[in-house]
């Protein structure tokens, strides 16, 4: 059988491939529309027909992925002479292969059974503030993702291998370089801030607001920014998200009567996520070259969105107006208010989601020193209240007083999830550089952002960003879009102009 | 390996053919929820990755049912002793292991194409009143049917068989006996209401009413009825539909301003499809033990709710005053009005789908003769639009001027769907005889209809027809729900007692 393979025509083999390939991408995709109906649409009782469903769906696609079919079509594609694009999608293929082929699948298993069952135990533990409770489970899941990053690659750090899992081409060394960067300038321009004397307006959003007129709203939000709906649409969700592909990528958001801001920012959040996705390649569908790369850049997407433009004075010059018209209770306040209480800097938030821009790098810091060390065993678990909130002190000068607002607050160990929280910091960085070499390419945008005017932005973002899908690595990516390795230097930058002019810092 | 597998434990052997079932069962049902949400909320340009995905999700099914490793499982339980239960499971996956491996993939494929070109021309054709535009598209799908059903059989009538696709327990004669005697005794009752010079109030529904209005009436009838919202929801679609399993099975309805009677029925009509699927038992899931029988058993629920209640004079006498409180316009309509405006039997109608409960069947029997006649070829496609005229004429005494109102008002044999059309009758028949036998037992529903409990009707058909699932074969259920085979003397003494009243027939 081999000799005989070995004389195919590449293009053949590589055709054979293809097919595999989208094969593998369908199932995704249609268990990504499975979730989207279970978070927005599915009736309460529909979850254990949903779980098989979604299971079933999960397992052909690992089969289809892991199969001997699979493996010996690569070497003999890795061994051909293939079109750069061609050979990205064996290289992600390729990627994805040896770490499916690496885990047992028992152990898969095993994490799948005790992150359903963490799930609960954390909720329950976090409503009763009872860490004690979910120390157990937490654990345990240090311990099989341990195990799990052993299997994939015995000779590495474990937190690598679980971080390179989000992130596959940023090394973690980059990632660390950038983080501390951002905990050693970050906590005194926050102590800078919290010494100002100036006095933000902060409340321009204060009110209780219609969720019908909320919608509308974000609708206005989603067509000013040009969100093509013949490709999506918006819908509430509890935990907004976005998901989708380039043919139909669709927002999610939630609406809360006291929290107008939220709803609008996590709007335009999600439509960066959405807009990043419709940005793939029609042709690329069912590939690589057609799905976005990984958490970071998505990330950069949703944060370029919701704050260089929807946290910019620009923005809301533009946007007030047009809230205006949906919100009477609006009539009094002025842009530079709306703008100023949409950067507010809490100086006593514990809680990451309801972080501002600035102290969020402080909360994702915090999460990423801590679960480094659970996971090199440096830390015990029964040390993670402890030392959670001593750094919250270091860091914010807060201290959570108990543990529901402290190290059981986020969703992610629960799932399993460790080395996920950086990539929000990242994606923040490569927002601001993306941002930035934007701009140097097309000009500042003030200007038109004021005029409502996104076209050249998303045009910039379109051909140096969403085209090439998987295309290229990481690295290469941003290289190529803006001329440099990921750098913190755009964020730093970015943050000192606009917090030193708004809280009238003399050092900045 | 044969004699190794012949070794094995009975009960280990099923829980392995018993998985496979339920993948297939899942990665079907997961295409269910994909279908639906086509129909219902995707984006209009979300198509080209949709037809991907579910062709996709077929083509893993198919591979997964017609594997040698379901041939060998199913030989092997063949020959073991198994319980009912099992035994059942095993004669459906059978049958439809033994259809899908008889068919070649390339028919398979030729035929899907075939279709996927014809449902376009179809719709033109039919916009265009050009019959000879379609004309080819039909020969071409009438012989690859033909060809499929003599792969599947080449012994028998290839109509049977295509018939069998639909509703594989009723033999074609017993469905050949019941049309022919509804045609017979339909078409005098249909001409004595005709010549009948009673006046019945037909509009009692006239008007234009608002959409939303009429949505909280849906949702007041489905509320009425029974619905369990926790596993279901009511949303709109241009072709109302039901879809789902017994964890999460949704309704869709549509409103057009002026046709507020149609909504209601249609409404019905779906919850009764909807409700069928609910009754379901939730262990059997996965299997054909929690699957639907047929379509005929199907439509027999969908009409029962439709016809026997929602056309029914307690019905309206409940339920007008429940309209009015949505509808200020029906103030002075009586339940009586309602009652007549809702089984008005019309004498000028050529459209199936807005057919009375009477001169429906007519419709069916004309679709019926035809097509049998086309796949037998005694008919050539060329003559179709003149035998449909005829036929019109003979038995309606109405006679189609163009054939947009005539032969091309159907969308089923564009999708290659020859043999669906009996079941509509079938199911008609069924529910009459469902209704009588649940009477019988339970005693006459029309004063709890009136008092709006529907708890004993609706537990009478779990206890008889739901919970089964497809446990007997269908002849074996209805004679044990009934008493007696499948027999339209329950629908002809339904109708004429009904219409016979109304219409103040003196010979009914």
């Amino acid at each position: 059988m081999a000799s005989e393979h070995a004389q195919n025509d590449p293009s053949e083999t590589y055709d054979e491939f293809e097919t595999r390939v989208e094969r593998i991408s369908n199932v995704s995709n249609a268990a990504g529309i499975l979730r989207w109906d279970q978070e927005v649409v599915m009736p309460a009782e529909g979850t254990p027909a949903r779980a098989q469903q979604l299971s079933t769906l999960s397992s052909i696609s690992h089969e289809l992925l892991t199969a001997d079919e699979t493996g010996r079509l690569l070497e003999e594609l890795e061994s051909a002479d293939l079109s750069a694009d061609r050979s990205a999608v064996v290289r992600e293929v390729r990627r994805q292969y040896d770490r499916e082929t690496s885990v047992p699948g028992e152990l898969v298993e095993q994490i799948s059974t005790a992150t359903t069952n963490a799930h609960p135990k954390w909720k329950r533990a976090k409503e009763e503030d009872d860490f004690e409770a979910f120390a157990p489970v937490l654990e345990e899941l240090v311990e099989l993702k341990r195990e799990y990053a052993e299997c994939i690659d015995p000779d590495a750090d474990p937190y690598e291998v679980l971080f390179s899992e989000y992130e596959p081409y940023i090394d973690l060394e980059t990632a660390e370089r950038v983080l501390e960067r951002l905990r050693d300038e970050l906590v005194p321009l926050i102590d800078a801030i919290d010494d100002s004397d100036s006095e933000l307006t902060t409340d321009a959003f204060a009110g209780a607001f219609d969720d019908d007129d909320q919608e509308a709203l974000a609708r206005d939000v989603l067509d000013a920014l040009g969100y093509d709906w013949s490709r999506g649409r918006l819908d509430t969700a509890p935990h907004p998200f976005s998901s989708g592909t380039q043919f139909d990528a669709r927002v999610t958001t939630r609406f809360e009567s006291e929290d107008l801001l939220g709803s609008i920012t996590s709007t335009i959040h999600e439509f960066g996520h959405a807009n990043y996705t419709l940005g793939l390649p029609d042709e690329g569908y069912g590939t690589p070259l057609g799905e976005a790369r990984d958490l970071s850049v998505h990330e950069s997407q949703s944060r370029l969105w919701e704050n260089h433009v929807g946290r910019s004075r620009p923005f809301w010059e533009r946007f007030l107006p047009i809230a205006r018209e949906r919100f009477s209770e609006l009539e009094d306040v002025t842009p530079e208010a709306a703008y100023e209480s949409a950067n507010q800097v809490y100086d006593d938030n514990l809680v990451r989601v309801e972080a501002d821009e600035l102290t969020y790098h402080l909360h994702i810091v915090i999460r990423f020193e801590i679960e480094r060390d659970l996971v090199s065993g440096d830390l015990a678990v029964e040390d993670v209240p402890e030392a959670w909130n001593d750094k919250y002190e270091e860091y914010l000068g807060i201290r959570p007083e108990t543990d529901s607002e402290g190290c059981l607050q986020d969703i992610h160990w629960s799932h399993g999830s460790f080395g996920y929280f950086p990539t929000y910091s990242l994606g923040s960085v490569l927002a601001a550089q993306l941002y930035a070499a934007a701009a140097a390419d097309r000009g500042e945008f003030d200007g038109r952002i004021r005029e409502g005017e996104f076209a050249d932005l998303n045009g910039w973002l379109r051909e140096n960003v969403h085209r090439h899908g998987k295309r290229y690595t990481t690295p290469e990516l941003i290289e190529r879009a803006t001329g440099e390795a990921l750098t913190a230097d755009y964020f730093l930058e970015y943050v000192r102009t606009k917090y030193g002019e708004l809280y009238d810092l003399e050092a900045y």
